[in-house]
């Protein structure tokens, strides 16, 4: 293959999920794509930080709070969800990535807010409990509890083992604040499978959470 | 093929899950076991029904009533589950099929009854109601209220549209009862799966039954 | 579970590919079956040995050669593929076992005869070439050379380890055998398969095998 | 989600095989990288057509032909393989993708030269034979056959419906040229499968290609 070609197929490999194969065809498929198109992608990449950035609430993706034409729209690099005044302020709903929000968005069943960590605990990576955004959620939770008296906190990270031990974290640190329910996403039988097959550990579960 | 062959390979083809090919292949696997062999599991097939029956109390595998030999083993038809006094006889948990009852047992963490349907509600494949195990199961419900003030039915039907069905006409037949308490095995999100490619419907489980 | 039950199931875990799960759910299926179902299953495999063999020639499966009352169908234990006028007595494909026979009958695209080695060589296994119908091949190939001036002999071993350990192995023993032509199925690109993500091994046997 | 996000996500799916799930994660994951490194993917996407291009003569990746800088390395826009003199000049290998070509030059096994046609015959979706580099192909074969007196076209188009259709086309193309001998990659069994288990399709290829 040629160098130049190379050289550039390793740059999409920093995407997440992308092996050399993909990477070298999403190289041929650009070169198939017309010369604005390019020109779009590329300086969308090139600018990308100043065009848009997290929410300064809850983390979310948002506008960039100092793009005065896009301040008008979410006011002050808040998110549209933490700007929607119809959410119900007496839920907070913790994930790890900006991703698991928008699966939970998607179903519409969930009217709460959000609070994203940026990650799990896992200490062999670096991800200790100071790289995540766990100290914007106690200062979250003080300023909510002042305007309700009760507050849901949801933990919604990964059943995985960095995500349990995330929750487990999470429990010990609030399970003794006054006016803090704490839960966590069910696990249970998956919706289609056979109790016949599932393994012991989600029956355990499905045994536990039962209700 | 030889035709003697092919009719033996076709009773196999009974036995659940068994194609023409998998019968095909344990007919030719059947020939090269010894002749003591075949004569035993001919034997156990032949007599099936003189040897093992169901529990006449929860429908699970059993000895015979009638076979005196086995009647002090545990007593009268029942099966080992029922006959043991250690189990917790406030909690009946109503699967459809005994595979189903196993799998719960071998987690080795539920200690209280079970109740075995003999299937799902499914009126187009003839499972009316009638034919399965449940004017048995308000007996038995009734019975237990005798003795103990109150009862949790756990509903372990399958996460599926029969199993739904049957957990829903279960539900409104007992609703109301009074002493009976009803729950359902937790849907929710499997262990070492991720929020991210969870479908909305197992989110919306997950969401319900958290706790 | 009931320990005759247990029992059992154990005896049809002797069945390949079927675990301790499957038997269970066989016996669970058997036990909602008509008692002459059951007498017939259980007496077919009781009888089996009695009731049909191996082609003496190419030892596929056949009726019992000492059962005079099917003796007059494919005569004296010779299966109806060997007894069959019709078949170009030129070929002879050569397969491990009964249902890969089967296999490449159901294609309708193949018109000569058959060999079952029983197995493939596997010195691990105790499998040696000893254990296998080697010497009857040979024999045969010497008869039917004595009819036929040439004879092609299609390895069909499986593309395995083993399988391909058995083709060497009956390459090196007929490859000067006049009048012998020896050939192997090909492999290559499964239909419907990606170039482009074809294994090395697979592209190798491609161009290999390629005409 | 923020409008300008999902602006860009959408740019992302345009890139094969990404939907919007992906797309999304692919723009989360480029927030957290540093600003050199969206600067570099950024302006090797917006200046991709200014430093690569396609071979004159096979179309795989090649430098530009334009570019004098990079001229001296290939020699005027031709790429590594046909510039090297130690290829087999007498054996062309007919793909349609550049990513089939670097999955055989991958094995290290094939030692000849390349055509890549840019895709394959299909009809309802405006890929007709001019729109492939037929053409060309046609074009190279007549010059080659000046310098070699036999030349081997291995087609190797996809084991698929088009890549079939194309590889009758160019058999009805070249099949009368004196001096080409038209292969095909072989199709048959892959490595590891099992003769019992494999479709009647792949069995035909089998029988076919054997030798």
């Amino acid at each position: 293959m040629n160098p130049r070609f190379k050289q550039i197929a390793k740059l999409f490999q920093k995407l997440p999920g992308v092996g050399p194969r993909q990477a070298a065809r999403f190289v041929i498929a650009l070169m198939d794509r017309p010369e604005e198109e390019l020109h779009e992608l590329g300086m969308a990449i090139k600018n990308l930080k100043k065009e848009i950035g997290f929410c300064k609430t809850c983390f979310n993706i948002s506008d960039l709070p100092a793009m005065p034409a896009h301040a008008g729209q979410t006011g002050n690099g808040t998110c549209t969800i933490c700007h929607d005044q119809k959410r119900d302020k007496s839920k907070i709903l913790v994930v790890e990535k900006v991703t698991d929000l928008d699966s939970i968005e998607k179903t519409g069943l969930y009217k709460g807010l959000y609070h994203v960590l940026g990650g799990a605990i896992n200490p062999i990576d670096g991800y200790t409990p100071e790289k995540l955004k766990i100290t914007e959620l106690q200062y979250r939770i003080v300023t909510a509890l002042k305007n309700s008296p009760e507050l849901e906190l949801i933990i919604a990270t990964n059943p995985s083992t960095t995500g349990d031990t995330t929750s487990l974290y999470l429990r010990e640190l609030f399970q003794n604040k006054k006016g803090v329910v704490l839960t966590r996403l069910a696990r249970g039988l998956a919706s289609g499978s056979n109790l016949e097959y599932a393994d012991e550990i989600t029956l355990k579960h499905a045994l536990e959470y039962r209700k």
